[in-house]
């Protein structure tokens, strides 16, 4: 294992020590771990997300102007804790509440849903979204249901325009919940990645083998097949996402007047032609965006080939698994709403426009 | 070799489509292959750079509002053609001229060079700047002096900035001048990259080296180490960047009155205590921006510990080689000019703020 780095249990608190050092308007608290943003403006809703380290740019980058108000880091591939977004939550809650946004592994999702508790008992306004757009397997090592993949950087960007633009928490749940259920995600691993802990590759692939379906920390996907061209590749990936069916799940968002928990079953809707969408091609960490270009290539031509409209592309390293060598791609279906709060203002550590 | 691309002879050119398909105010051109924005100011100064292909996102991801006017790629590691930059000149032009950005390797000298020739012939006033960083090596595989490394995407935002500003031919290059020499930097591979047409690595690392002062070809460094802390690494880098001493050597400019070349001795002071930097910590693709944190955080600390202030940064992959794992450092001595136009809005598929 080489890596950039002093000892491996030492990763998340050197790199976010680089990150207060780079990025003095962001304020780094060390025990319990969480960063935030301190110039928010004082009655907006406060977007916070979390999970393991090891997906970055993915939280931590993404706090700032126009996106999350917080984040709170776990060790690598390793949930935060409850305290982590409690005292997270403290930090930047206004009077008009908290929204946490939730990718769907089981760890996370039970500690966030003790965080909202926490922070309901302390009188916040709280409310979570969990984010489950992985098309490739139902159930899988950490999660049950979907897995959170792609999507969660859009949801982040976009909710995070509309609480900057004066939306009240409960405007912040409903577009996240549609954001949400608008994305639709695939990953292929071409190499694994070392968890710095465990010193060694967390799986093993033959030098002709890609596994397609691979979840953001490793898991295993829907199947190992031998390497093929980037075309059949992004093919293949595109049509599991354009041709997934309607998916039905029950979730539980947090009743804010009862202070329960309530069950809700959601159906998404599949893609259909003439719906515009933004497409997210996302290096897993250790590819170059030269070889991202070539499956967007082929991308756009497969979803102009089912009259799918490209309305808006984001191209780069933005869900990552360590130095995982791959990629993902999401469409996520785009209404006026949610074109209009992907174009408005953005400036984080790693991902900046208009500002 | 595992690549997402379909034939090792097409990267270059399925990489471009994917920009043109990805952003529709870049205009690409197949043959000779250069890409350029097509909605530039009528009066502005052009600036156009290129070189091999396999460093993205720069050069072609640099393109746009505030930087380049046109990129001319090779394919991987080689020199474009001087007629790929004689069109892309003759495409972007105004009657203010062009000036041409060309990183120190011995083939894009020679193939800028007679495009300097051929675009004059056309009447087009045209100047040229190099760029020549790297700390690491004095001559070197495929350079005579010192390579050209980070600096060249600084120098391609600060001047970028500058002729969308309204800089004549004469301020641009000026000042294109003067940015090249304030920048240092070197770099470092944890693993080698593989060019597609090989089909093997360009060189073979042990488990426990590291090459210090790669080049972005994977270009022998000055030593083979032991692998090392990040706090070692850094210290390293920032050390053989701070201490460096005068540089002096003699480079060619056009006279664009003349029409002929001129030799001119230029000597890059060392940076001193009190200097004004920007920082770049950039992947070289297949390192992650989490290892890069760790890096800024001990270059932080060096700087500070040296007097040196650091007063932007920029952390990411910017100039890569293809897939290799590793980073390099930049820093330039910046003005209250450079610190102006660097803060100028930018609008590239690649660098965006402000726009």
């Amino acid at each position: 294992m080489k890596k950039l780095m002093n000892a491996p249990d030492d990763v998340v608190k050197e790199q976010l020590a680089g990150m207060a050092k780079a990025h003095p308007e962001i304020t780094v608290n060390i025990d319990p771990s969480f960063i935030y943003r301190a110039d928010a403006p004082n009655k907006k809703v406060a977007l916070i997300s979390g999970g393991g380290s090891g997906h970055e740019p993915m939280h931590t980058g993404f706090v700032g102007m126009g996106m999350l108000d917080g984040a709170c880091p776990g060790q690598i591939f390793t949930s935060p804790t409850p305290d982590q977004m409690y005292e997270c939550a403290k930090a930047v809650a206004s009077d008009n509440g908290v929204l946490f946004l939730v990718k769907n592994y089981t760890g996370d999702v039970m500690n966030f849903e003790t965080a909202v508790e926490m922070v309901h008992g302390d009188g916040i306004k709280v409310q979570s979204i969990l984010i489950d757009d992985d098309v490739a397997v139902k159930d899988s090592l950490y999660t049950a249901g979907r897995r959170g993949m792609g999507t969660t950087v859009l949801v982040e960007k976009i909710v995070g325009a509309a609480a900057e633009a004066g939306y009240n928490l409960k405007q912040c749940t409903d577009l996240a919940r549609k954001t949400s259920q608008n994305g639709r995600s695939i990953g292929v691993a071409l190499t694994s990645c070392t968890v710095p802990a465990a010193g060694k590759p967390t799986f093993e692939l033959a030098d002709d083998e890609v596994e397609m379906g691979i979840g953001i920390h490793g898991e295993p996907g829907t199947k190992r097949i031998q390497m093929k061209t980037v075309n059949e590749i992004t093919e293949h990936m595109a049509r599991c996402i354009i041709e997934d069916g309607a998916y039905t799940r029950t979730v539980r968002e947090w009743d804010t007047e009862k202070g329960e928990w309530e069950e809700k079953s959601l159906t998404d809707e599949p893609l259909k032609s003439c719906d515009k969408v933004i497409a997210l091609v996302n290096s897993m960490g250790g590819t170059p965006v030269s070889e991202l270009y070539a499956v967007y290539s082929k991308l756009a031509d497969v979803c102009k080939s089912k009259g799918i409209k490209i309305a808006r592309n984001l191209i780069g390293p933005y869900i990552t698994s360590l130095e995982m060598q791959g990629c993902s791609v999401t469409l996520l279906k785009a209404d006026k709403e949610i074109l209009k709060f992907w174009d408005a203002p953005v400036k984080t550590p790693s991902l900046r426009w208009g500002a």
